[in-house]
């Protein structure tokens, strides 16, 4: 599935303006209360549609990045833990422009400026590709993801938020140009790349094959078959910045080879639904995880108790610091989620929370809408 | 299917005398007329089997090897070009021994010892795995592919004497087994790796996992599509040993997240049956084709050559000079083999010969058989 968009030029560019009570940002160069949108993207429909719906809710799941040989390029989504967006037609927002009236949920310390918010930026940029410039909306954004967990929490913001402008305006982007949208907010939150951003809105396992141009392969997990993920999540911050300054530039060409056909065994794990084969797979980085476990207190304890206890695979989620593991059954899950929290513990004396969650299989969708 | 093996230990040493025709080879530590084999195989099968034919004939397949992305863990199998084997129980060869007693076809320099022979080493091999000390065979190797063509020459003999005494002692040993038997041969030939010998015995793509233990994956192409190989040999030798030493002993991150994420598309490609993402994915690679295509005359040339003509993608086959191009039907492989030969002389001046082969799903197999 390459995305491969017509683009046309916007007649007017999206503007927004931020809500009275956010917090002051930074100066700027440009005056705080309207921005022109620094979104890269363009229009991409010619007649500007109309609202089909006054109000819309939306929830995009968390995602699963990297994978352990998957390192840039491979993601999943995962169901039951993510971020809702409601978004409304609001008269009392200039039209062609964007408030954010609410932030609730696990954190409320984001800001309300829509250019620095990644539901904001990404609904932004929704706007400019489908060419809004009659209509005002206001945006809840509803956390269900904590802030640097390695669980995609920006890219589920993001999902959510595109999709709302998507859907409120009666679905004329396909997923393809919503993932180009989630990936402007994407670059100014931790850097250009789509393995969040994608599975967030495409749900599934998503390859992505290149950036330019942007080159989308969705990996289907068969329908008769369930993976589970046990996420284990510590009180423990690791930025995806220092995460990635903690990898080589340079790796000996015998962890490339090996790395790669794990990479290349776990796509085939993946497209016939064997979860031993993709826990085996995703447990083998010899390149990423051993340069990143080390910084993450007791994440080394963490694996080997997953596995101990009957995991098919484990490794870091997204730049970590959640440990994530593949199993097929809940129960068989909750086991191991118990022993790696205790991992947690005693490896790196550091608090931790377990769950256990489906492949998401959808990505991020509609969940209510009220017709005008 | 990985290729966990219980071994056992063989009761006697599988052995082998050179045929009286045979050139002298250079002085060894031990009778020239009898060696102890020195293949690390171990006997298998608890009760030595009695051969179920008088005389078998097999044929096993040339092979491509690294797929541009899949260097050193991935290959396939194609169809109408290889070596065969026939092989006879002989009462005049001294039991548990075996006889190289002609060598014919496109190469006949090769030496009839078969310690020093591709298709003796992996005679010897799987006669000690299915632990044969009764029985005397005499071998005939007819040659099909050229030595050092980057087409699985050296693999596609033992393949086919693998299976060859496996299938007349009833088809004791499963195709791991006989992997681990061509593998003897071709870790004396060209280093200890399968992504030639695997495919050859196995047919389609097969993924190399590891090798300690040799775990192996089969990806099927799907039964109901075909997918044609433009296999294009110059007259050039490229010896294996240095194009390896070609290739760089680190590469940068970058390339290595490309190359993974290629060769990852790569094998969806296949399991889906798609050429054209197959052949953009075989055509992609950024750390082993850049080395070694300047080595090889006009190779740069040819790959230009090929994607104009309208081929999927292009690659050196193994590590060359063979190019190999991907198409999806017999006819336009032929237009497509005709540009690339034309570039051969023009860019490398060097002659070329250009064939199209669909992908051998089967792999080495029998012909042949008389009963007992």
């Amino acid at each position: 599935m390459a995305a491969t968009l017509c683009f046309q030029q916007p007649s007017k560019p999206i503007s927004y303006f931020p809500h009275p009570k956010s917090k002051p940002s930074p100066p700027l160069t440009t005056k705080l209360s309207f921005f022109r949108c620094k979104a890269s993207v363009q229009t991409l429909i010619s007649v500007e549609p109309e609202p089909v719906f006054t109000s819309v809710k939306t929830f995009a799941p968390a995602t699963v990045a990297n994978l352990g040989p998957g390192f840039d390029f491979l993601g999943c989504a995962v169901d039951g833990l993510g971020d809702h967006v409601t978004l409304r037609v609001d008269p009392s927002v200039r039209a062609g422009e964007i408030l954010i009236s609410d932030i609730t949920g696990t954190t409320t310390k984001l800001s309300t400026n829509p250019l620095r918010n990644c539901a904001g930026i990404a609904a932004i940029a929704t706007m400019k590709m489908l060419g809004i410039r009659s209509v005002g909306l206001s945006l809840d954004l509803h956390k269900g993801l904590p802030l640097g967990s390695g669980l995609g929490s920006s890219a589920a913001s993001a999902a959510a938020a595109a999709v709302a402008v998507n859907e409120i305006f009666g679905r004329k982007l396909g997923k393809e140009a919503l993932v180009l949208a989630g990936l402007e907010s994407e670059a100014k939150v931790s850097g250009y790349h789509a393995d969040n951003i994608a599975p967030a809105i495409m749900g599934g396992f998503v390859l992505i094959r290149s950036y330019e141009p942007l080159d989308l392969k969705a990996l289907r997990f068969p329908e008769d078959k369930e993976l589970f993920f046990v996420l284990v999540s510590p009180e423990f911050e690791a930025p995806t910045k220092k995460m990635r300054a903690a990898l080589p530039t340079e790796i000996p060409m015998v962890h490339h080879v090996w790395n790669s056909s794990q990479a290349a065994a776990l796509v085939a794990a993946v497209l016939e639904g064997d979860a031993v084969m993709l826990g085996k797979a995703l447990s083998s980085d010899k390149v990423v995880e051993p340069t990143r476990a080390p910084l993450i207190p007791g994440m080394e304890d963490v694996k080997k108790a997953a596995l101990e206890a009957g995991a098919f695979g484990c490794t870091i989620s997204g730049a970590g610091p959640t440990a994530v593991a593949v199993i097929d059954g809940v129960e068989k899950g909750e086991e191991i989620g118990e022993r790696m929290v205790e991992a947690f513990m005693r490896g790196g004396n550091l608090k931790a929370v377990a769950c256990v969650k489906k492949l998401d299989k959808v990505g991020a969708r509609l969940v209510s809408s009220i017709s005008r």
